[in-house]
């Protein structure tokens, strides 16, 4: 890269930075925790929300901004959960910027709990940008392999909790669940880490139940 | 984006592209057919590079480079494949550039047959830049799902041929390998699909087959 192309990139990620900000003082200011998906394409992250907004139903509020590169599928998807859902198509970047939240967050209702943010399919790009989340999340797949988290450490490095889906593949793979948590854990130390196979329900509680407690925990700070 | 980004965007693949057209200038010279492969992390890239160095030993003559975020380990498992293999890390970018294979490829030797380059883990960025190859690959595992390819077109739209791996798992998936023929070819008509398990070697034949036709025809194309 030329010296020209890292100071316009350092203008993006500066000008990101305050938008996100923005974002994650409205949510606050509203009692919202806005979590932030990343994870290759196909790690599972719609079918994680679907199981949530089931495992949720009744109880907690949710909403979900999708970003894809393209189609409006993964908001369908959510819909068809009764969960109300906007798709951000980036037609072509390969992340979403805070920027793109700011424009969809006036019609996210005033009453839900959580703002789950699932981010394009992208295991490095996603990881530079800020949404204004306070919770980040990032998901692997039992198939992409338990060596992925040293290839590719800022999306591990910059994550809350590692969330390693299709466990229930795990008989037929050689993927060791310890190996990738301690991978991942030895780039972030403390990195809450829970597997779930989410088609199967299994793993998915203990997930909530971090959610639930960091949501306490934002609402708690406000009073 | 400003303005002043998307110019800078355009200033880097018009440098790129000339990097490119000088290698692709340089491996026709020698009649080594360059080969680019592009997926998600974790698609099994390297271990259908692996198989194939098996499948072509003693018949075809291979060398690898290797493209990472961070570590050397594919280029590890490759060399242990007694394959010549360079491992270039991209300290954070999402992608290869032509300017990088520039600097590896005099060392590359002159005997072989295949160069090929196994791409960062990323489905959207490296779709963009041409490494001066001959044939570009994109693999689609079938953990991923079959509604990939519209959802990341670029990536299909630039690919001469589609590889569908972890046929193995088929039985496991609601994966239609079908389907994501179906859809990767009607964003790009013609579009050739193999489907393979690198791990039990099956389907590797054909898609063996097809690189020694590419390879015989850039061959004859010198002649």
């Amino acid at each position: 890269m030329t010296a020209k192309t890292i100071t316009v990139a350092r203008d993006l990620l500066a000008s990101n930075k305050l938008a996100a900000a923005a974002i994650r003082q409205e949510l606050r200011g509203r009692g919202i925790l806005g979590v932030n998906l990343l994870s290759s394409p196909g790690s599972g992250k719609t079918t994680l929300l679907e199981t949530l907004a089931d495992r949720f139903r009744g109880r907690f509020r949710m909403a979900v901004i999708e970003g894809d590169i393209e189609t409006e599928r993964d908001a369908e998807r959510i819909r068809s959960k009764g969960v109300p859902a906007w798709q951000i198509t980036t037609g072509g970047a390969c992340h979403l910027e805070a920027r793109m939240i700011g424009q969809v967050l006036g019609d996210v209702p005033a009453e839900i709990d959580f703002l789950f943010i699932e981010n394009v399919g992208n295991l490095v790009c996603p990881a530079s940008y800020d949404l204004g989340e306070d919770l980040r999340l990032v998901l692997l797949s039992s198939p992409e392999g338990d060596d992925k988290p040293a290839k590719y450490p800022q999306a591990f490095l910059s994550a809350d909790a590692l969330v390693l889906t299709k466990a229930d593949l795990l008989p037929y793979l050689p993927f060791d669940p310890a190996r990738a948590a301690a991978e991942a854990q030895a780039i972030k130390p403390g990195l809450a880490v829970f597997t779930v196979s989410a088609i199967r329900g299994e793993g998915i509680d203990g997930l909530a139940g971090y959610l639930v407690g960091a949501l306490e925990r934002l609402r708690s700070g406000l009073a």
